[in-house]
């Protein structure tokens, strides 16, 4: 395709998802949720086909060399197809959150204000190579009165085609518009530019990936962009701390799944419970096979431990490797956590009500924890419901982002005629 | 000053402002309070110095030839002094949007959650002439939490650098962190582009003036941008509209202020009451010195209407033209306000109960009124107490932005050892 032909393709699509969010904001809870479990249906009468399109992206992915862990993210089975089914009948559980009066009032004059929840509009969202993302990212969106662009990933492109169309034949099935799901099926990359332009139809752009995406998209974005930056997320254990706890808490933070972004990436212990918590923690997590990278005072107590540089405390590892460093107090761990740390998902482990208390005022991140893990911070265990992302931003929405992440609200001014003084 | 000297500068305001935010974050309402009340004793008390710095930049702008009204916008009279100090006072009595529950859960496992308020952090407001502003936005930064930068006009500059002083010493004098309120002294334009890159120590920039500037910081800033495009509002007078009602409400929506964003700028008639409202609110409009620019029927029902243009339906004149349209159908009137209308302040005059509910469900604007003047959409008609502006955009915040739309939100999740399975 010629660069105009790709503009316009771009700009019919951003239209028709604009005329598509038109309709789609006053409609009401049981069509969309009717859509939702007629294209889970859909999609499990049609698993075969699915298996199949989704056998070329995995065979165009082994000749191209991807690696067997993104090989099998690429993946989907029948299990996993049952599975995202069930996610969209999850999806039809949660509250329609649109139309809901979030404050209201009655003015001195008489006015009545209502301050009610509508959809942003239309949203675009960029991905990569998890096809059943196209399932979850288009069930958020619609439920929330929301159109979607999607834009997949190329490896997985005739997984995602006939995912879309799925889920289009679906929403054309119960009367809603086809168009409140569209799939950029061009491989262009200057597809992405293009749309990230058109901030008169494109009301948010969400980027799931790799940081380079991330960035390309926040700095070409004219709209605005809900992103997920860093997670670089602290355990400080006290020295209030009931050690038994604080050594499952650090475990699970760092072990139970260490490629996500909630995941421990630095622990920090207060000097006077050093010399008992190193030596235990340290056996128990090398034992996991984690690498431990400390300060001067972590290698003296832990033998095992290498000496960490600035960047370490920096870093998000997304892997088994933990930096550590010893604390002459709850302050200077508040001061280190605004240094270096993420604003993402930080977590206290005392007794103390006192430093619990000002753990939770001081820190300044999305999610503050007192005694419990990290990994915490997620849209279900929060109890949102669902989530479409988690945000480092604190504009808009800060953390994991749910339905109720995805709309905005108009005041509704209800009178009998009255005019300003 | 050079470019490096500049950038040094701004660099160093923007750290100064991140360390004053922090420490802002954590103070409590009483401490807030006490340095509103006190800047409006020194404002007071320091009226004559105020009005003789005010004096230096009024006659400059007189030397520079600007305008009588852009004059009397700059200019600080003892009333008006003393105006901005019972501005300060009124702050007072808003409640502390900082440490807000704004939800909570318990959740099966036992965390509790909690969704707690907090500052955005630090926030760039630049505006043009007008030297109160400066005492009102530092008032809802700091009240909200929030460290502020102010950066405002050339012609403001005499007067703005003694409010500014008087708001920092006041800060001092009940130690707060003085840097909680900056001003830019440097006049260098350049100062501004360096201020919007610095999206790691600038949380939000909110710029309040002209178009150019808007559009200014809204393509250069890295950073979220509160912002207000155009103002086109509607009032679309409906067949079972009580006609007298409409009267007074056109009229007190065009006339009452017309230079503002929340006057109507456009007037759509239902065809079948055209005949007899448009030559009565033509009369009253004409009268008050109204340019009306109208449809083919509005012509023919009204000799002093010209024709109007495309252009008269999309043009917010801040002025005493409007332009109106005949309607076949309440439909037609929601698809014009789509079409041309800037969502932002749409009013329908009516008595019938389905007409109302659907043009308050269907038109997408950030306030939408029945049988109220869209003059309303006003943070202090809407009851947020106070307001730094208002926001055409969706994300974040829509419509007034008061005290709670400065800030944002962390959750606080408290536990007694939870870990994840």
């Amino acid at each position: 395709m010629t660069d105009q032909n790709i503009a316009d393709l771009c700009n019919q699509m951003a239209q028709r998802a604009k005329l598509a969010s038109r309709s789609l904001a006053t409609v009401g809870r049981a069509a969309k949720d009717r859509w939702l479990n007629h294209a889970a249906d859909a999609l499990l009468s049609q698993t075969t086909a699915i298996v199949d399109a989704n056998a070329l992206d995995v065979a165009g992915a082994q000749q191209a060399g991807l690696t067997a862990a993104m090989i099998d993210r690429l993946r989907l089975t029948p299990a996993r197809i049952q599975s995202a089914a069930e996610g969209l009948r999850q999806v039809t559980n949660l509250p329609d959150p649109i139309g809901r009066i979030r404050e209201g009032s009655l003015r001195p004059n008489g006015l009545e204000v209502q301050k009610v929840s509508v959809p942003l509009g239309v949203i675009f969202f960029l991905y990569e190579s998890r096809p059943n993302v196209t399932i979850d990212a288009a069930a958020l969106c619609v439920k929330s009165g929301n159109a979607v662009i999607l834009r997949g990933g190329k490896e997985a492109i005739h997984s995602n085609s006939i995912l879309h169309r799925i889920l289009s034949d679906s929403l054309r099935a119960v009367d809603l518009p086809a168009d409140a799901v569209q799939l950029v099926k061009t491989l262009d990359r200057d597809a992405v530019g293009y749309f990230l332009k058109l901030d008169d139809c494109i009301d948010l752009a969400i980027p799931r990936g790799g940081e380079s995406l991330i960035r390309r998209v926040a700095a070409e974005a004219r709209m605005p962009v809900l992103k997920h930056y860093l997670g670089n997320c602290h355990v400080y254990v006290d020295r209030a701390a009931d050690l038994a706890m604080a050594e499952r808490i650090v475990v699970n933070a760092k072990c139970q799944r260490p490629g996500v972004c909630n995941a421990m990436e630095s622990l920090l212990v207060h000097t006077e419970i050093a010399q008992s918590f190193l030596p235990r923690i340290g056996a128990v997590l090398s034992e996991k096979g984690v690498e431990l990278r400390g300060c001067a005072d972590t290698c003296r107590a832990l033998k095992q431990a290498k000496p960490a540089t600035e960047s370490d405390y920096a870093a998000e590892y997304c892997d088994l490797i933990l930096s550590i460093k010893v604390m002459p107090n709850l302050d200077a761990a508040i001061a280190h956590i605004a240094q270096y740390g993420s604003k993402h998902s930080d977590a206290i482990v005392t007794s103390d009500w006192n430093a619990a208390r000002r753990f939770t005022q001081a820190v300044d991140s999305s999610a503050v924890l007192v005694n419990a893990s990290t990994r915490f911070n997620d849209g279900f265990e929060l109890g949102l419901g669902a989530e479409i992302g988690i945000s480092t931003d604190k504009f808009h929405a800060r953390g994991p982002c749910g339905l109720e992440e995805l709309t905005s609200y108009k005041y509704v001014v209800l009178g009998n005629g009255q005019v300003r003084e």
